[in-house]
């Protein structure tokens, strides 16, 4: 189980290192920059690389609404729930922790730049308001786990569903940066919210309430829609 | 039955909200939009992602043309073609109204835009004329089908094929969104053009003959080709 | 044999309409265009495609210097290569012709651009000189032959294989754009040569003789460095 | 082991001509330049083109990290590090040679311009301090053997682990080119520097030991998390 615990901890470190690394110290890189296009393959790709890597330790969440979506689609114990959130909101946090460290030595950073946090209305990137931030937040959150429950399905393609998942995830970001700087994980927007405190913890709660949420749900659905053959 | 209505209706909806999402809400973001490039990976990962989630319940089409392409080719019986036409159709629609749901939470967001609509002439996003809009449908829905029916062929790589079939999808619209907005889906030009009514519903006619032609010849094209072993 | 031939011809119909269809038409469009890079992963794209559709048919080479350099090799007899060579040259030309009817449909299109032609000194788009264009064109082919060869080996992941040439495709355009528009392939340069005539079909001969060389020779390190079990 | 070394000295050319080929080429070519992003995928695209086409012949290291991580993971026997390292690094020289022959045809080249050299502080792309260079360099190497060892396990998905290996490099590059330029192997470190001299060899020290020092504890620490179940 520590190892479970151990792992989850560096694939959510990792998963918030790479993308919010990406953006705060890429994305926007004068006339070269890697641009919202760059991040999302960068959010992708710590999911890509950490599902074939520790997939076989711990199964690789990395997020709490991916476990709490496998959960509720039957294919995780509830015993294990809380440690695996506890884990990867740690590793969140560290991830968030060293990219500042990274950053910091930069002439001119600025913490107050945001980390990559999420929010919405006036902290939105494009200032979309609460609702459009809820609802973004919820329906990609449900798409993913969509995704997640079908892709790890027995009857799928089990060797592609790291890639699949991972490029899930890069399709999400490459639509809702602009809304909310995309969460679907409460891990990865707890890690710098925690840094930069103020508004960022104040609109934390969405990016909680929104993922779980959606997640629930999905795993209810998807599980009508292809239940797995032995559970 | 059900359930594979369900999961194309889902499928489509997740095409038409990734895809043109991508396009409505991030392409053009100031300074770090995704551009085109983006969008021709966003529509491509939503057949990825789909693929590997739903295929094993409905086969994922997502598309008329493909279910016409499939029935054309032998792979497909035709009693369900209209049912599953139906569900895509539906499916289109529902992503465009949760698009236009969070679209319209940004201040300014104006519907005329065209919410990634398709269109030719005066509303083909390089000014192409009619006949080069009809001609560059037909030749990438023809080649799509072409891609599809060999990459779930026998004797291909069926592992795959979700892989092929998604970024087959994202090399056409490298190709051709300047032309047409590229729509090769005849359910997913439908979406926006209900809700942007106009010259989208009166230029939506090209979207389901071009793609729907392109496909029926493939299918025939590819059968002569290759035929699958045991058909 | 036939059915062979006609699948070159499909595939390097594709490989010109939609490699040198997404430079022609999407790599500049303002502000949003693919530019470069999506040029690139639209090159590689058709290969993947074709790879995984006509693969079982053909063999999927789609250029003269991989029937080659597969011959070279040791995996490809000597009685198909010109029958090979001559479905893809007239599939480049038919590719470069669909794309030459799509592109005249947009108002102030002028052949005169160069339809992607490939070119050296004052026709490389970087102003590259001769010795750089032959030096870049034979060592880019040369790699090119040593990934499909090895790829495709039996001791490698056959699955694969597809992937790994088609994205190698894309790496190979990403370095070597601005030298010669990049070629590697005799029959994609002299598809929009024939149209564009004047310049391009003069300097075609580079595209032919740099890229043979190049494959040819890659074809006998490969089969030192690790010949067939079963050859 | 000759062939062994060969194939090595092959990939890792193909890893510096390709990867700062690519930056040197491509990245800032007027309008259309595949910038930062485009040099992230070219580099992950060496080694997946190259893991699997040489991957069956010495394991596709490429790199002198890669192969002490391997050994202090206990996949890899002490006696080989030496050689590779060796066939690696003169591997590196070649490449930037043979891109320095291809560059040097533009007029105006300058190898001023550091033929995509590491560095920090005054060389660093945005300025990074000493500090930062050097945890960016540790973590990300320490985090690029985490996937190797994880990838490559038996209870993974070998026949994906050169895709995920690769993506990791393109992941480890969208994050860190504005801090160091990326290194995570001295090799690729070395091959420029010994072209460009001056404070490009002055600095290169950080480029051995930070990577080293990164994938010799990513080692020991896999191998605790999860280790190899014959070994």
């Amino acid at each position: 189980m520590l190892k479970k615990l151990i792992a989850e901890l560096i694939g959510t470190f990792w998963l918030v290192l790479g993308g919010c690394g990406s953006a705060v110290i890429s994305a926007a890189f004068p006339d070269v920059g890697i641009g919202l296009l760059g991040v999302a393959f960068a959010f992708g790709l710590t999911v890509v690389t950490m599902a074939y890597s520790i997939g076989h330790i711990s199964g690789c969440h990395l997020n709490p609404a991916v476990t709490l979506g496998l959960w509720s689609g039957g294919r995780f114990p509830a015993s294990e729930v809380i440690p695996y959130i506890i884990a990867q909101v740690l590793g969140g946090i560290a991830g968030a922790y060293v990219l500042y460290c990274i950053a910091s030595g930069q002439p001119g950073f600025d913490l107050a730049g945001g980390l990559a946090s999420n929010g919405y209305g006036d902290h939105s990137p494009g200032g979309y308001n609460l609702i459009s931030a809820f609802l973004s937040e919820f329906v990609m959150t449900f798409m993913f786990l969509i995704v997640i429950l079908g892709a790890t399905h027995k009857l799928a393609t089990p060797a592609n569903a790291g890639l699949a998942i991972g490029l899930a995830l890069t399709l999400i970001h490459l639509i809702s940066i602009p809304v909310t700087n995309t969460s679907v994980n409460p891990a990865r927007s707890t890690g710098p919210a925690v840094l930069v405190g103020d508004w960022a913890l104040s609109q934390l709660w969405l990016f909680w309430v929104a993922p779980l949420l959606g997640a629930l749900i999905a795993g209810w659905v998807y599980n009508w829609l292809s239940p797995n053959p032995d559970d």
